[in-house]
């Protein structure tokens, strides 16, 4: 159930037998020479899609663009600074805290993300936790699509040590199951992708040259991508469920 | 020739002979008792991917959340506040100023944008004005949709009076073009409803109980929302190659 | 009735039997070559304090500075960020709200200012909008003294095609018949400024050279702005008066 | 000469021969029950005008209100917070840099914005101060027109020990030199207010329930206004013609 | 007894006798050439902390950093801008006002963080004075050792004109009576330092090339710092008391 | 070394050897019945301090507030926002990059901090990554004491399942170490404390009765601390030297 797709009748309604939400969120970034831009919206937005479908659980616009200030020296990248996107995650969460949603369920697909939406979680309890209210807020979780049990194994089993960090054959091939018209198979120089920290955009992009980190996307396939769809979905709903059964 | 299914590769040559992008922006909002909530993101991204792919323009993912702060006493609507969007903006033209962008189309679906948008250029502007540093930065437009003149002529011709201002027969005519299973045909009452200005959440839910604004959206139609929908690609085509050409 | 020249004790007497205030807002900027820099200040603010006499309503101190980064090339402005003007409206609401003002109208006298305080505004109904409170919050309007329909009427008969939109005949009329010992009578080349949109301070100076848009000031005189003043005072009188009444 | 009254070439022809620009700042905030709302910057401002008139020196427009949190429990006061303030300030000062001015002379009617216009000038060196840059920037001074060694000496001479701290005869009799029609003698009970420190409003509407501290301003006339204003006019000339003369 | 040194339960149980807390406040930048960089947060600490242990008040961590932009010219100087300064100092007494404490008194060692520490308080109190609630807030005193009454009188009696206003002999020779291991004698040239205003960190160290304002450290000396550090601890005690007895 | 008890000519002189510093980040918060509630400021202090002199580095003084709002319902307990810890980052690491030091060492000893340190970092270098331009920033490193290889192995040796993840014996250890008179040695009940995730100060209260998480510091030892230092001060070197020479 999407709630762009819904009228606001449909969500009072929604409401008397659950108060939970999927939250996308991704990024617009570089992903290499033949990964997806929208790689990290498309892979939560269409596993969050799925979940939603499958238990009728209510699913909010995914919000594509995140903390990527690191990706700015390649063309197309588009982000947030951290001050933005916590102001963003925290009136998302007001928003929806607002109409009673109790359990608001980020599903994520961008490491870079992470940080800045743990700080926007606590910058949103600070309210209460300054001032000693007790107003009432969801509960929050953000996982991560590729974090979950399934789709570690089913990653490792796949790509081992070629998986890497950024621009991941994991990645890319479910954005080619999701988009097949997109996939561009293609072999990459050098193979591996070099690892490491790094700093501002022109910095990671010295240390980076194609964008990719650590990994090899010339194994990514359609069919990987579907594999890790099914597992993703799985891992999430699983995770969604037993999230919004607590209190 | 959407920036999400795009390589970074593919943007450092489309900015080879166009600097040019269009960014559909909209907003998550109840519109009223059978319009989606969606509404105001779906119409410009709509309209926005039909450009990109006639004219073989770049469109960036949908901004599906907009300054909507009155809606906020209806399930659903999700809000940013004016200072939020204001962070948003800059972000997103500061991004795409660095890969050398030097037109921002902004395609609008949500009159409640207007004003904070304008506020955003502004804030913009503003670093060079007070420096008086000339840093280059592109030119930027904000347009709706439903503005264009061929959209303005047919809303009138279609529904005169019963357009109104919110959960207008036009805008939802246009939703269920792209999403036909979502056409709700629907009885309302009254048939128009009342128009007025509004203050806060509290205030817009005590004037419009069903959150429309003057309009009567029992006119809406798939037929009408494919009319529409061609109006306005020819009118934001016009413009859009209008302003990437001037200057 | 102006509040700088009143006591506390003479507030807490007006309260009791109107809660309604005018705040008049402008901007300090160049208004070309024989325009007065104060001109969007003193324009709202001696109409203002007409009607504060004639009604005996209240009149907030004028607030001289607003939005007008676009200015910044010209020897003489001084603009607010949009940000900072945001910010400085929400305190004067803020402040009145606190005494149980009820209706706060501001009385406008600059285009730059439109977008911002609009803006400013849904940033106040956030507070509420946001937390479900309903705290007490005044009716707010925001009115141009230059949008009055006498003041339309007579600007189209006075100055029809030369009325431009900066640095305006109908303007310049106002601060003249202000301050009469300022009037400049000028014959200006070109006799119609140029017209069009603009981004910063650097490319307003470029696209119009001597500050003007659209206008012929040379048209400008001291009867006209008499008149103007006038047609405003009636204008606003009455916008203000249906405006307290209304609930 | 006054910056409102001039034309952009009026100022681009000043900045020829002088750098130096007198800014008014005071606050609209409750004086005691007779004391008018507009004190603190009727003061700065008429003294600033005549310095202007005398010597040729360019006045800005006032800047109407201050950080004074604390008198929001009287009707009537209207406050900026300080991080307000803080912008206001430094958007001042941007503005008038941008232009060439190089001496930006505050004169102050508010001894309650002290300390945050202080804080606002630390925030504007700050800019170079962590950059590392030498960005041109005007000298600042923040001047309060009741410190001038003449205005201490008269004000001793007239008033003694019932100066006091708010709403002091010294001030009141300046601003009935300024309005005599507002001159509204007063015996006031008791005759001397309380002194304390205090904290928000009301705390200090507890302390002070008339709105004075530690003053008798029964003793303020219109005679003694004309020669504080005498004494302020000389001490205000001498000092900005110092700060200019300095580099 | 030391905040960082107790448990909860501990502070659970002083709170039932005693409300108030020290909160020694200093900066970290160039004293000059034989004054230490930690001078102003060493010497409200050493001050407080004996406070503390003589009449059992608690004493809260030393904020080690302040307002000290005009010093980043020297190497090893840290400052926190003065919007940072204020949002750091309201966190600490909005934490200090959850937990039932009714009287946090500063203990400063830097001249230039009362301003910001002053606008600060007055940001604090505005939530109450703006929104017209009267939340329990502390309160707040920011009090300088060095300008306490016995510390006055000893460092005139000391150094009378050689005093100066930064790297003064009187809070070098506190530092050295705290740590006799960095005492480091040395004549210094000139004599006196030069004394004026000063602007940003370029500005300052200009017109004190070696940092100093005014002060001849030369004399600085163990001895003269444990007689300041009696007198101080004997002015801070005796304050402490009276802010915390009074309400 | 420590640049609190060093003078602006030795940081000069420090600099044309090393570029270097270690910054001691930490937090004041409850730490359970029988911990210290410095303990996450005096770990990495101690730690820092004993590296710094051992190799002649450079210690900055502690930070001893972090992001700690989940422990405001324990007395004494005092946080920063996220927001606020940004700048308190952003201000120090762009102090120290003005005066050329070109490594930054953050020693943690607060796992609340590690987001927001994150998210400042990634706010500091917005700054180039969004305007293109290449300003020299130093390195930054943010590293856990906790998590050095020595101290892991060693933490599990002593107290294998006991260490749970607040109030952990081996943070309490180190501290009674560093504090041997405030050693508290004190059984608890339950042994274990619970472990779970937590959302407000409120929420955390109720789920962790004593403010401990998963922890039974009943284990905790000088001697376990004796070694633990030992263990921390050698892994803080090699990673710091290591750090400092790369580039």
């Amino acid at each position: 159930m999407r709630l762009q797709l819904s009228t606001w009748p449909d969500i009072q309604h929604y409401l008397q037998h659950s108060t939970g939400i999927l939250v996308p969120i991704g990024s617009t970034e570089q992903h290499g020479p033949n990964g997806l831009i929208g790689t990290d919206a498309i892979c939560p937005e269409v596993v969050a899609h799925a979940v939603g479908e499958r238990i009728g659980a209510l699913v909010a616009p995914t919000l594509n663009i995140g903390m990527a200030q690191h990706h700015l020296g390649f063309p197309g990248s588009i982000a947030f600074r951290p001050t933005t996107l916590i102001a963003v995650i925290r009136d998302v969460v007001q928003s929806l805290a607002r109409h009673g949603f109790r359990h608001v369920y980020f599903l994520n697909g961008h490491g870079g993300n992470v940080a800045t939406a743990n700080a926007a979680f606590a910058e949103i309890h600070s309210d209460n936790s300054f001032s000693g209210r007790e107003d009432a807020m969801p509960a929050l979780r953000f996982a991560n699509w590729y974090m979950g049990q399934r789709v570690q194994v089913l990653s490792r089993e796949l790509f081992a040590d070629s998986e890497g960090s950024h621009a991941t054959p994991s990645e890319i091939s479910l954005t080619w199951h999701a988009y097949p018209d997109c996939a561009r198979p293609m072999t990459l120089e050098p193979r591996l992708a070099p690892s490491s920290g790094f700093a501002d955009a022109a910095d990671y992009r010295r240390r980076f040259p194609d964008g990719r980190i650590g990994s090899d996307p010339s194994l990514a396939s359609v069919d990987a991508g579907t594999r890790l769809f099914e597992a993703s979905v799985a891992d999430t709903l699983e995770d969604y469920q037993a999230f919004v059964r607590a209190d």
